[in-house]
């Protein structure tokens, strides 16, 4: 983490991040010492000081709500006090979304925040929500990701986004109980908000892309896919540099879409932007997070989500 | 499907598989008139007749009901007469499900069959049990399939089988109700069964393999991972066939998965061996099915199935 605030917080860093002005939030002596380390004048960034990192066993909530210095509810506090626009958290993802809960609040018509993931598709950039944030959904929780994903979709430029359902094909009687329920609320419910519901979708859609632009999940199943596209990215690169007797291109593809859009999960519906990316990300993976708070921020990704989950509240 | 059967009835044609001597199942006619097309001899080729195929659309249990010359219900007959050793079926999955456990019957102590894939993972074969024969499972559902697969993947030689639980990694609370429960009764029951529990695995743990041989999970979460796999392989392929300018060797990879073990799904916990292969898979593909049904008879997974069964079910 700390190669990756030294390259943003360095003017010859990464140039496309130098419009980003970044606040480092936590023990403000090992940041400056880290800076140092990597030749940056810690005199010249911004650092707030935090006490401790929310630890990764344990539960997160007590955590939170025993100390007022954890590095997650001081980085919300810049962001519900105005004076950040997005916050980018790379630690404990329970303790990211408890903190952006309790510090930012949710957005009305949205009982539980999800995480939501741009996969670059062969046809484009596909919104996979949830992936992770909430286990056990419920339909009515599945409608409100559908809505908070179509948002940010639309966010990312995506002109009328395709909403599906991720199950498991016609043939099979069209998925458990949940997806059952949930189909029939969605296309009852959406098309009135002026949203698309294209139907069921499969997993291979998240990453052919061809049939929808957003595709709607439970967090325990869209977190198992999601990791499971990602080890078989792995394999293939693995197997296809084999083949072809040259690994480097093979990893190019593999590091390319790490540091795409890719590389952090968008918390929607609280009231602020709020990234989830991956604890052992590399300095790129962390940059890229960066941009992607930066960019969600400058396109009013919260405003577009407050807009859509409205829409259908008031219908 | 024609082009597979010609292959595997012509003597010139796929060498790997002229030790084994196939049944024809469909309407005769139709079967001679495509054997013919093909140049095979169709006196020379065994064909046992049967009226009509399961339909894809409405429920395959009332077609089964209602009429004894199904396809899928004839073939199953051959296997309960022991007139053949195993059977693959390419068409509806919920109708091959449904007429092995009406004509074949269900081993004791497994409540409902499971499909088992085996994903050549780098590490070697993972054995990905439930992958879209049982949704909405119970966790005493997960312990039976964590015990067939143990007892398929042994079957396949692996010497001491360890079995993981796809979860979403300890930082979420160590996933959704299901497999809280789920794990619990894993840890207590399977060491007791002489079986190697592992604990938690992930989705990306299924394509790398380094830490389970069998990965046991719900049929729709393993159904939507799997094709989710299938999707990323695809994906893969299609980017580095670009990025090496060359895109055959990708296009091997994929082909050589899809018509190896993978292609088809092994139906644990019935009293006979049953394959079940994509509807839409080449002739490659329908091949592999009925190689690994051929395996599975010879390496006798129904006896190692309910052995492993039963020693759970004294104890």
């Amino acid at each position: 983490m700390a190669d990756a605030i030294a390259r943003l917080c360095d003017p010859a860093g990464d140039p496309t991040d130098s419009s980003i002005d970044l606040i480092v939030v936590g023990p403000a002596s090992m940041a400056r010492r880290l800076l140092l380390e990597r030749g940056v004048d810690p005199d010249a960034v911004r650092i707030v000081d935090a006490g401790r990192g929310a630890s990764m066993a344990g539960n997160p909530l007590s955590t939170l709500r025993a100390h007022d210095d954890v590095t997650v509810t001081v980085a919300v506090g810049l962001v519900s006090a105005r004076l950040a626009d997005g916050w980018v958290s790379v630690g404990h993802t329970g303790a990211a979304v408890a903190a952006a809960v309790l510090g930012l609040g949710r957005l009305a018509g949205m009982s539980r925040p999800a995480l939501a993931v741009v996969v670059p598709s062969l046809a484009g950039p596909v919104v996979l929500v949830d992936a992770g944030a909430a286990t056990d959904a419920t339909p009515d929780v599945l409608r409100q990701f559908a809505l908070a994903g179509w948002a940010y979709s639309t966010s990312l430029g995506v002109a009328s986004p395709r909403v599906g359902l991720l199950t498991i094909g016609s043939e099979e009687g069209k998925g458990d109980r949940l997806r059952k329920s949930a189909h029939d609320l969605l296309a009852e419910t959406l098309p009135a908000a002026g949203v698309r519901y294209v139907g069921p979708v499969e997993g291979h859609d998240v990453a052919l892309g061809s049939l929808a632009d957003v595709i709607v999940t439970d967090g325990f199943t869209g977190n198992v896919l999601l990791k499971g596209i990602e080890g078989a990215v792995r394999w293939s690169a693995h197997r296809m540099g084999q083949l072809y007797g040259d690994a480097e291109p093979a990893r190019r593809i593999v590091r390319e879409t790490a540091t795409s859009e890719f590389a952090g999960g968008m918390l929607l519906g609280v009231n602020g932007v709020t990234v989830v990316g991956h604890g052992a990300g590399t300095a790129d993976e962390i940059c890229a997070c960066v941009r992607l708070a930066d960019k969600a921020a400058r396109l009013g990704l919260v405003t577009a989500t407050q807009r859509a989950l409205a829409a259908v509240s008031t219908t």
